[in-house]
């Protein structure tokens, strides 16, 4: 059954975790351009993260090909761009991601994101043949369905659906924004109502923020399509780290990002809560990103047996709320094996020499300097600099 | 070159990171049993991750053998004992770390630790047909040499480096303790002696505490062994959590373990920190234990490259200090790619609502009723409740 | 010069700190009730403190007569109410105020509060003649002119001034609302333009939020006086405590309140901060509530003495940024004497064990529960558990 | 009766608070010189503090002299010396102390506290002479007792109780050490050892440690005591703060210190578990020292009134663990009206953006430079810093 079937008869879709932070841990992906050459250079390390994915629950494996558009690889990824073709490191992705598929019953979702050619003033014929080529290799190899993800700006995510509906098949859309919209103002409302006209029959948020600000994200933009009077199923896809302190564009501006995010890790607890959260928003699509790990995912189909009516495989390994310590030789330990516990458990970070807050950097960490960068017109640091003594922010 | 001929040489040799806690993470082990079944029914997965940490820098590949002991695997993991003999997860681990150790320039070693059968009362003859039954079969599948680890009673420690020595093979003996010493009282530094002298050619310490506590237990065994005049070389393989907090017993008995730890893990950065000030104590066989993803030992190969003379593999996968970061759009972000940020960087936990520090657990969190814990001659939780209550602690 | 001559004429004027807390701690209030028959039971305590504030730069003194409006003396206080009137804890609040007030050059404000009547749905005729029992008391002791503050609702604080003005004093108005408005949802421009054509020549906030919150919810106000041309000066009197956890009631609902506060007091360096922000905001009558202590009013004098041309008397036992610290024996403590050392300063609170953060309390902590109790209608407990009831919040 | 006679009958005789801290803050003293020339500048203030002690339940009213011995009053207090002298200062201490001691049935104990001769390597004749002139004052003025304070250097110590010897008046004598001991190292035991020998009839500690930390120390003496064989009544004065994370010379090497401190200041509820466990210790001479204000006096005194059967006076401005909320009008502000409610809150800080513990400051932070402070030979900073680099620390 295709997406649209599972989702139209109310069921639970799961996805799956976040690649390039995963990987990165493993040695694979490089941060900084966050690019997917991995699918050629060292298939079997992807192939077994899509496999542990599948194993903890996800209904749905993404083709590993975020950031994988041809400019991008260019731009950023040049040290293996010489020797990779983006159309090699998509039809490789496709294919992992479909030999995993076939050892359970996962869909394949071909995926797409933001380019560096929008930000760098290309036009819309240029930045829609980017994510054409892209669309090329999903339908020779033919994938499921379709997700636009990872956008800042819904003029640009409005391309990349109007260009993925010309395949045929169903098209996801999720942004990167939060509460506040997209980077020119924008506001989830109207970004979901905007994304829904052009196409996607499903909507919602990926990244940058926290579960608890991306529902409040998916919430307004549930909101904004009830105004509408349009339909569409509802998708949410957050980081797994704490981020109550960063500010629009999210956690990349946090003092962290991207090598000291550890603190902010989401415990299990903490993604059965979203989880649940999610599902009685009404959420169906449920998934995440950057930080989620197998055992997050796994904490959703936990989280939505009841519901289901099923585990996934990995919880032969797990037990529901601890109960897995109930054999534990310390009393003190057998007693944490119970939701009780763990539900209230306060995580402590055991780093009392480090705040429990940070503030979200900027060019002084103001906002008109943040919005300044945004202004495609401005490419270069020079530029910014100058834009930003202009307006004597 | 056999890992005496390499330390004699005054190499530095780097350990692997911590397979239970990775692999819990993955779906293929269960917390609480902590047993390594999965070699038999995932060994993919297990290859997986022995190619991370070979790729990130390790020298050495532990055969993943953590409580495979007869006694443990009937006892705790009774739900595959049935199908999976404690030979077939030993033999399977034998050969899944050569397999990946001969794809580098990686040595096997065996490992054997601590056995429910010491704490139940039995014998000196029948804890050490245990391991003997163990290293019977790293002698048939020729492992390079053996590691006695994670013991909290130097008794048995002794005991497992005397049967391993049977074996002709270099025997590393690894003790999870903390500057108080072991179970019993006997101190760090008593601890390294008595190991030494049963035939330990290297010690130190392993697991249950953070790298600080770690380093200042193996300070504590290195002056012991000066003291004595005693010749070993030294290890460390410490937790990738902080635990400034925690007791004699380390992180077992802080709240937050199992599932809670998340705050608590390492950055790159404290690895760093760790690998310099470790080499700085004179320790050459440097690794981690719970809690070290790939990532984490590939910081230790980059802190010590200048002294090595080389990078890991996965290094062409990541930037000296950040400096992958120097391309990124934001002059904010860029203005990351340098060490004396991250060096000086506290990161912030995202969590205000949670503290640092958290007091460990145990009975009314008395140390006479831990104590209490570690009698042998109590073995169930009735009797300790007594024990305890006679001593109206 | 009267209040409104000091202020028309630009100068700054700094108001005094917080009765309630600060005796409360010397031990001459008793916290929940709050009432201030110290003024007759203990004159010198009372006179003692009005003397610091002065010292420490105050330029106006309020009479202690917070809470003494005859029906919250009966209702609350009615441990102290049979011996001791209404009428005289307010005489001798006038007479303490101005004795001290001659000392120097300070004004004497006769203060009123929100009452309880209101809450328990008497009618505006009531309401009015407790206020006008404590006017004629001002009236006969002379006051310089007259606050309105601590008010919840702007309906009351309406009538306040409404009696208030029947005296031809200026009057100042002072709710201690946040930047969501009123209790019934009034916002803060909207309480401004209705007090100002009430007929307060000052208008602003005062307490139940920190300085950060109040000088939002001032800006509110004097955006909505601008958008409708009406002229006011502004005034600000907030906590001395760090509340950015707080809900729409402010610290009153927060777990430590009233008597675990102490983390969460600011530094003489908030609050030298804060005089800054406020003077650039283009408040010019600057002063504290609760938490505030004749230190915390040094600071704001020490901050503007630039802009004001003098230091207040108290500044002969205080250097400018801790340069007292110069002579200190130790190098690292000569170290603090300096500016940038205290501006930047993140004091650590040495309390790991806590959070940070705390939820605010509520019935449940629902908003419904809390917007419940707002209701005049509900007077009781019962009362209020029906409405929540049915209301199934 | 005298203060003996007291604590050999069993009573508990509860000490005062913090004199220069509390008037700091009220602006008539200055943070560094530390010096109480208030005593003859603004008695009233000095007056109205011994007055609230007194009320909070303190049975011993100190003299306020401390730092003020002549030398130290030339040395930091230059800008009042030539106007006031040191017998003065000494004088009307006497004379204000007495006054309220008079009110109630207090004693009045004559303070003296470590001089900068001492530091400055001025011989044993000098500084006996500096603490003997003191003395004068306080034989002429007739003080119940003495009490020598504040003491890093034992051998300083105990030339203070050989002069106050002379005098045939009781000897209190608390040193301001940790667990650590003196600045030369000698323990605590040692040092409470020494200073009964010398005729010392009270034994203690005072300020630059936290209430636990004191407790830990008092502890020491008291073994050290016990295994001399010597008797003498226990005595603690504890800093108000909470200083877990301060190196041996305690707060004054915390980033903090004086002008950030509020974050650690500890509620009633810590200085009611710090009285008991005092009390259970065996201490029975309990007071405070910088930071402790009356409350913190009474909360002693409240903890500690079932074993004394009465409350002191303030009390009837305050009710039993909180229960002065019990008429509050919000029913979750009623909840708080209870023993279990205070006695678990874990306060949070309102600061998520700073750390819960902090590094002691010092040269470089290494312990090698602060020990060289200490050295008597080294007076100049120029002095410290060469033996600070031949030491190459």
């Amino acid at each position: 059954q295709g997406i649209l079937e599972r989702l139209d008869a109310g069921e639970i879709v799961i996805g799956d975790g976040g690649f390039v932070f995963a990987l990165e841990k493993r040695g694979y992906v490089k941060a900084g351009p966050w690019t997917p050459e991995a699918t050629v250079e060292h298939p079997e390390a992807v192939r077994q993260l899509h496999r542990e994915f599948l194993r903890a629950g996800s209904n749905v494996l993404q083709t590993f090909t975020f950031y994988a558009s041809e400019d991008k690889l260019e731009n950023r990824g040049n040290y293996v761009a010489e020797k990779i073709s983006c159309q090699k490191v998509n039809e490789a992705a496709c294919d992992i991601a479909r030999e995993v598929a076939n050892e359970g019953d996962a869909l394949v979702a071909g995926g797409i994101s933001q380019t560096p050619s929008y930000l760098s003033c290309k036009d819309k014929t240029e930045v829609k043949a980017a994510f054409r080529k892209q669309l090329d290799v999903f339908m020779k190899k033919n994938v499921d369905f379709l997700i636009a993800e990872y956008f800042e700006h819904v003029e640009e995510a409005i391309w990349a659906v109007e260009v993925l509906k010309e395949s045929g098949k169903p098209v996801a859309a999720t942004m990167c924004i939060g509460p506040e919209g997209d980077m020119h103002g924008v506001s989830p409302g109207q970004c979901a109502v905007q994304l829904v006209k052009a196409g996607a029959s499903i909507v919602g948020v990926n990244c940058h923020f926290d579960p608890e600000t991306c529902l409040e994200t998916v919430k307004l933009m549930k909101e904004g399509l009830q105004a509408a009077k349009l339909k569409a199923h509802l998708m949410s896809q957050p980081l797994a780290f704490h981020t109550p302190d960063c500010g629009k564009q999210g956690f990349i501006d946090l003092p962290e990002f991207p090598f000291g995010l550890e603190p902010r890790i989401a415990t299990r607890w903490d993604i059965q809560k979203y989880a649940r959260r999610a599902y009685d928003l009404g959420i169906r699509f449920i998934g995440g990103c950057c930080g989620f790990e197998p055992y997050h995912i796994r904490a959703i189909a936990e989280e939505l047996a009841p519901e289901r009516g099923f585990l996934p495989e990995a919880s032969e390994k797990h037990g529901s709320w601890g109960d897995n310590l109930s054999m534990h030789t310390k009393p003190w330990v057998r007693a944490r094996a119970r939701k009780v516990y763990w539900e209230n458990l306060k995580p402590a970070s055991g780093r009392p020499y480090c705040p429990t807050m940070s503030k979200p950097d900027g060019w002084g960490v103001t906002k008109g300097a943040k919005e300044l960068m945004q202004q495609k017109e401005a490419t270069t640091e020079q530029q910014l600099k100058e834009l930003f003594q202009k307006q004597k922010v």
